[in-house]
């Protein structure tokens, strides 16, 4: 089953046109509102410090506010315990919930607590949007931009699956980037005013670039050299005789964000780069140095 | 692990008051937020019909929204899918969702796909409320009420748990009142107008009693010959050698609501019946016929 197709086939069904972007737009209420669930073996190991994990859970759903222009207001936490987890494990997960909601200035109203099979965390997240930036607004002769550094969360993961005795310092800030990523706040007024289109890099940079050029309807063309790789993670591909590019364009959970503006909009005073541009319309298209991009980003049902 | 308990030390953590009622109220929007889950084999068997799984997932939510005087308006859904799970059953699950939101009035504007161990389907619901009515707001002298009848949809599961070849028809009644519960969307107005206190039952009756009565600390006087049960119930109570008033006490999942209010404002053309009365105050306390009531509801964790 591919997760893309059968959300198409559930847009049909439902006659949804708005199910699509990382947020839904409730127009009349002025507000954007998403979930995003963390389940244990599929998301993350029961051995990452609870803290974490819960810290994760809402970092994740503001991620997804915060790249259509929303402000994160409310959530609800659906907890899913299975037998094996005891009570202090649970509140060490909520101090990490407490955490970031204290760290993205919201509010947790409630939430629903229920038997389950493996620990799993389901977040409901509501924001305040006054402008709705969707996938659909990226325009020829945008700047297309990412800000942060890619591939750091996937060596980081990959360096826990590793499960050594010891890390490097440069080894652990990697894995720290995977365990506590922090959603961009720092962006929403700059996404409300001067961007065209954005979403959150969540499930790896190609993958996400070619949602932005299918829902856009244009032709994106990107430098692999221009992708901006931490001082970490080119320590990491020299270790492991790995391809940094290759871990930043297919590497999920970045929770940095990719967006489209206008070249004059470019603040020099943010963490951003460009790295491409929106050279046609009419078509979706997504090329690499010239050569048609590979969709490789991280699918759910992919194997 | 005790759900309650646990609550109890989240509320304290997250110093969150508003925690505790059927949906969380956010007052100066002027919406009320709930979500509930239902996982595979804690909640339903993968053999029930894929299309009342979907439409009670949507139910289940509603009943709180509208057990808060709320009206629902908009909904995501987060599904957890295991690999066994074929797209054809995922897409009828879909066929209930969209058939209980358009038999509620509700639109399903987004939601999240995730792979999972088992099935789950987190519901996150929206409604809209002009007059929040909590548990807190039961007072000396209400009649206590429950709209419908009670024990009804305990009866189905257990039936269904039977693994019968073939039902009787009162059989089949009992079972569809366990698949396809219907929230009582027909109370919203009248909760809002003329209801102090107001829940669903989902845990059980004895449980949910114990909830108003320790939330407005009040005490509260019940009669078990006046607990409304159906002539299905009865049957199959007699055929299964069981006290239906038993069922009905600490049967789950019913999406009836228990509420209290004035006696003058008694709606006799609502399928509602006056079970008990709130007697005192000062202290939470439930009497059956007289003596204390045991909570029997209806707990996760409580083995």
């Amino acid at each position: 089953m591919r997760e893309f197709e059968l959300i198409d086939k559930i847009k049909k069904l439902l006659n949804q046109d708005i199910i699509g972007d990382d947020t839904a737009f409730l127009e009349k209420e002025k507000l954007n509102i998403t979930c995003d669930v963390m389940i244990e073996d599929i998301h993350f190991r029961i051995s990452y410090p609870p803290e974490t994990i819960g810290f994760k859970a809402i970092s994740v759903n503001v991620s997804d506010i915060v790249a259509n222009g929303g402000q994160p207001l409310y959530g609800l936490v659906s907890l899913m315990i299975p037998e094996y987890i005891e009570e202090p494990y649970i509140l060490r997960v909520y101090e990490g919930i407490k955490s970031a909601s204290e760290f993205y200035n919201l509010s947790i109203v409630g939430g629903n607590i229920s038997k389950a099979q493996k620990l799993g965390i389901d977040v409901f997240l509501i924001g305040k949007v006054d402008r709705f930036v969707s996938r659909k607004g990226a325009k020829v002769g945008d700047d297309v931009l990412v800000s942060g550094t890619l591939g750091d969360s996937n060596a980081g993961f990959r360096l826990l699956e590793q499960k050594k005795k010891n890390y490097t310092p440069y080894e652990l800030k990697l894995i720290e980037r995977h365990l506590r990523p922090t959603a961009r706040i720092d962006y929403i007024n700059y996404i409300r005013k001067y961007v065209n289109a954005s979403m959150d890099i969540s499930d790896g940079l190609s993958s996400e670039l070619w949602h932005i050029a299918t829902n856009s309807n244009v032709v994106i063309e990107v430098y692999k050299d221009k992708i901006p790789l931490s001082n970490e993670l080119k320590l990491f591909a020299k270790d492991n005789e790995l391809d940094p590019y290759e871990i930043a364009l297919s590497g999920g959970e970045e929770y940095q964000l990719l967006f489209s503006q206008k070249p004059k909009n470019f603040n020099p005073f943010l963490d951003n780069t460009v790295i491409g541009k929106v050279v046609d319309e009419g078509k979706p298209l997504v090329l690499l140095d010239g050569k048609a991009l590979e969709r490789k980003g991280f699918e759910h049902f992919s194997k």
